[in-house]
């Protein structure tokens, strides 16, 4: 298990899709498949979750996800109208009821002034609109990996919950 | 870092893409994401790695990375021509130079005679065509997937390198 937390996340993830009947995709960019893997370290999480895409490079929201090039021009990468269009994006994609993205920073280079090492955005799409949450962390690029995809799943359980 | 073994592997594998001037992406069944997890753990990883797709359900294979539902239904989700269709697959879909590919029975559920848990199959597809193992794994979930992701990284490795 990646890290104990992420792995109660990720059972408290799945009891809540199997109670609601969703279906779940990932649309990762800073957590570079931590929030799949978190999932997928559950037995029997392909009972809800179809499947993820790790997008690392802007062509990739684009082409798979279809986060528009505009969208990514106007705000950056990392920003909240972009987590919002990957989770949307792989909602579409995937044709399933849920999707959680995460776009950010994880560090050590990539940070400046306005968009600094440690800034995240993590998106849920559901079937009554999107939420969207911004954090700024501070450890390492690992750490800062781990925190976003905590901060990720933990978003989706109380969307799953409500 | 999701082990320190997994860690060591993904600097090899960006030293050699860097190296041959490759670009690389992920097609992860069994795996989850851990792969594409492992390889953006190392910073910098956004040189040559384009993305990945964790595709969980059959339809997403198909629909994602084009494998062939005829392949699918000819072969099982769990084998050698399947993974090798997720590796080229991944290539055409990422427009890179390699692509790197897991499917197989993590556990503890989903095992048979002809398939026991713990069989798995990387594959990796390259400029010269595709390579693809086979393995048999013994232990637990999370040590089945990360066997198999570590696999995967060293097929990958051993083929930039060349």
């Amino acid at each position: 298990m990646a890290s104990e937390s992420l792995g109660r996340l990720a059972e408290r993830v799945g009891a809540a899709a199997r109670r609601a009947d969703a279906t779940v995709a990932t649309a990762e960019s800073c957590t570079g498949g931590l929030v799949a893997d978190a999932l997928t370290d559950a037995a029997g999480s392909s009972d809800y979750l179809r499947g993820g895409i790790v997008a690392y490079a802007n062509e990739v929201k684009a082409a798979l996800l279809g986060v528009e090039p505009a969208t990514l021009a106007a705000h950056g990468a990392v920003s909240a109208q972009v987590a919002r269009a990957m989770a949307t994006g792989a909602v579409a994609r995937f044709r399933t009821t849920h999707a959680v993205a995460t776009t950010g920073i994880a560090g050590p280079g990539g940070g400046s002034e306005a968009k600094p090492v440690g800034l995240a955005y993590v998106a849920v799409a559901h079937p009554g609109g999107c939420e969207v949450e911004r954090h700024l962390w501070t450890g390492d690029r690992r750490s800062n990996k781990e925190a976003s995809a905590e901060a990720a799943l933990i978003l989706l359980a109380a969307v799953l919950e409500r």
